[in-house]
């Protein structure tokens, strides 16, 4: 991978050199990455870019090169310098994996080191972890709505450059995408890659029939043609038939299927498939394609479309409809005299106000399996016997009852611990089968891509009391 | 840059095998990209990317590994894996320059090579151009809301991947930013950066105002300080000036200026001005951030918001509101008997149908310098003399007229001749001045954030009558 140490906001920089130049260099951090909204209002995100993250972080290294140009800005104090220059991340890193369900408020990852380095962390982390895990939630929306049909992924042309075309192939494929157009990502990641042809491929023979007829004799096997050039219906059909045919008499191969990429794929794919089992071809897939999202995929399987596969671009690889995920990166506590202090960042908007502490997530799951509810505590408490309840984020008040008979997992797991990789990334295929087995055990309520329910997510009644007891002494004029 | 040959559709090299095995492989097309929608509903776009399409051209390479992996997929013929080692462009480029002001339907890039070199570039193209197209159109909009206030570009924790911030910043810079957080973006385009602290920063010190003075000590000339992280009005503010004194009375440097994150920012700001004034500080910053995009730009300083420079990121960087460009690269052209023969692509929507042939693009502009319209032409013919007129695009009607005293300029310049580079991409600063004027000569009234007037944008009358004419012989069914 390359070298992104400086993929990071100037004012990360300027931190560290004042925390270095204050004396703060081997005060300990604790610093949470959550997200507060789930985008487009859905119920739940798919974790994504823990192994990115993990790349960036064992690269971490200010190049000479990178000196020089810092030094060059006429900011930092020398001593600052010489500091990056031996710069490393020595601290302790704990995240969910890859896949996991996860839901706004609890914390996906937890860093504890030193305050530079965990500082330091933050730009980097939210670029990556933001943009996957944003791109995987949309990518299972999309799958959710196709009902198993498989999704492949479609969308280099519009996606925010090189990078996210790579790791939003990536992402939509933990997500539950079955493939991707992308070839690098397929080089890159084992992603299974597919494609046939374009219109420029019709346009650039003197007729539909030759241009279907040549792309046969190449690829006799994988000969999905692109019908809507012409006339789907009256043209690309009959043309695709006739090729299927000959490549069949020829011995050659068969008909693999068709694309529609315009008009009405209600009609078109319903006709399509009649045309195709009419002619011998029940076998030929029907493929679509042409600014897909998930409600557009909802709407055509509700009116019957005879869709078998779907091609999807702009916006699941750019997540059109909500384009970002506000994942954010917050201290919550700092060592003083040798022990780590709660922070808190109490806002107007109490949403905004901050789980104080050092904390670890609690998922609970009922005897059929299902998650019930997940429980952020203190780091170091143990459960309560018997039933308990969780405690709502904001208000406080007693919500979720927990039960005795349900089994419980921690979600954060250990990944660098003293600056050592104690984890290795699963591979890509074990990463989307955890995600699928992950939205297994999800209530449908939850998934719902309209009005979905709340998963609850409650605090503890240690975490509660100690954000309630900080806030009543955080005063905002200290 | 790092080899991102494999960064293409599939489809692509499925493409260039097929042409390759039938024969085609030396002959010549034509592929113009164009968009045919501006994002946001706005009236133009600021066309970016054209430095980074020139080093992916220069870097195609399928490496040994590459090839590895293509013969791994069991596709490809082996005379086309033969093929693709030797692969490079060998064809005909020309772009409009970064920076400029281009409008929907006129060709931006231009690309006249052996058919499977052509194909080839669709992706990759349209993966570099669209996305800097978008952002730096976007950073337009939201300086133009700014009126001359400094923007700088903060999104890198929303940017979709590395690139997306890398390559979103130049792209913003080139819209208009003056500057970003990024500090690669920094080191690799000489882009100003700028940053001072987070809440962290604040909240890892006792209290605000250490926070304040340690920060001052280290940065005594940088020193604008984070106002929000307790009470803005009743703390922050304070405090800061209390800095900025002390900094003073040490003889050692002076409150930069102040940063808000949140609430109210009009009242926050024009009281934050009072007191900066009132307290000897007239010189110090308002600098806001959060949210921030060009409607709410607009909104505030409607309302007299007293800011005097604007920190805008996932909105800018994601281009939140329509964060895809529909940027495409279509067939017009292919060579048959040794002579170019144009090609077009009907659509049930009229707006859909490309412009046929090898095709240039005139700007007029009027006595006062301003843009009166463009014309899209056929590549070899002249202007007629005397007044003339241009025809719609879709309903072949005569619009705009063009008259004579108007001067008259080609967008599209030659930037690869048969395969060499025959461009420099001039400096980044030089790009946005570039943009800068080009703004300058675009009347208001196309310039407006929401239902701005349509520049006009015509058919010279050769090419009317080429379309009009393909169109009637292009039966849906040859």
């Amino acid at each position: 991978m390359r070298n992104l140490t400086l993929l990071t906001d100037l004012y990360q920089l300027t931190m560290i050199g004042g925390y270095l130049m204050n004396g703060k260099e081997n005060q300990r951090a604790n610093f949470d990455y959550f997200f507060r909204k789930v985008p487009d209002d859905g119920g739940y995100c798919i974790a994504a870019g823990l192994e990115q993250l993990i790349e960036f972080i064992q690269g971490i290294r200010f190049t000479a090169e990178d000196l020089t140009y810092l030094k060059s800005l006429n900011l930092f104090p020398p001593k600052v310098l010489r500091y990056l220059r031996e710069f490393c991340f020595t601290g302790d890193l704990w995240a969910v994996p890859e896949g996991t369900v996860v839901f706004p408020h609890e914390p996906l990852i937890r860093v504890t080191a030193p305050l530079p380095e965990a500082q330091f962390l933050e730009s980097a982390l939210l670029n990556i972890m933001n943009f996957q895990t944003l791109i995987a939630t949309k990518a299972s929306r999309i799958c959710m709505a196709a009902q198993g049909d498989p999704v492949i992924e479609f969308g280099m042309r519009r996606a925010h450059g090189p990078d996210a075309a790579v790791y939003g192939a990536r992402a939509a494929f933990i997500g539950g995408a079955q493939g991707t157009s992308n070839v690098l990502a397929g080089k890159l990641f084992g992603i299974p890659i597919r494609g046939t042809v374009a219109h420029s491929w019709i346009e650039s023979f003197p007729d539909e029939l030759a241009a279907f007829r040549a792309y046969g004799r190449v690829y006799p096997r994988q000969c999905l043609l692109l019908v809507d050039t012409y006339d789907t219906l009256k043209s690309g059909l009959p043309h695709a038939i006739q090729t299927g045919k000959e490549l069949r008499s020829q011995g050659l191969g068969d008909l693999r299927g068709i694309r529609l990429d315009s008009g009405d794929l209600v009609r078109l794919s319903r006709e399509a498939r009649r045309m195709l089992d009419g002619e011998g071809f029940p076998e030929a897939l029907i493929f679509a394609s042409g600014d897909l999202d998930e409600w557009l995929i909802a709407g055509l399987k509700r009116q019957k479309a005879r869709v078998d596969q779907w091609g999807v671009g702009t916006r699941l690889t750019t997540a059109y409809s909500a384009p970002a995920l506000g994942g954010v990166y917050k201290l919550s506590a700092v060592e003083e005299r040798g022990r780590m202090q709660p922070r808190i960042k109490r806002s107007d908007d109490p949403e905004k106000t901050t789980q104080p502490g050092l904390k670890k997530v609690i998922r609970f799951f009922n005897p059929s399996g299902k998650m019930e509810g997940d429980l952020i505590c203190t780091k170091e408490e143990s459960l309560p016997h018997g039933p308990f309840r969780g405690y709502h984020l904001t208000n406080y008040r007693p919500g979720k009852i927990y039960l005795p008979q349900w089994t419980h997992q921690e979600l954060l797991i250990p990944v660098f611990q003293k600056g050592r990789l104690t984890y290795s990334s699963p591979p890509l295929p074990d990463i989307q089968e955890h995600a699928r087995r992950e939205l297994a055990r999800l209530e449908d309520r939850y998934k719902r891509l309209d009005r979905p329910a709340r998963y609850p997510v409650t605090l503890s009644r240690d975490l509660m009391r100690l954000k309630k007891g900080m806030l009543k002494t955080v005063s905002p004029t200290p």
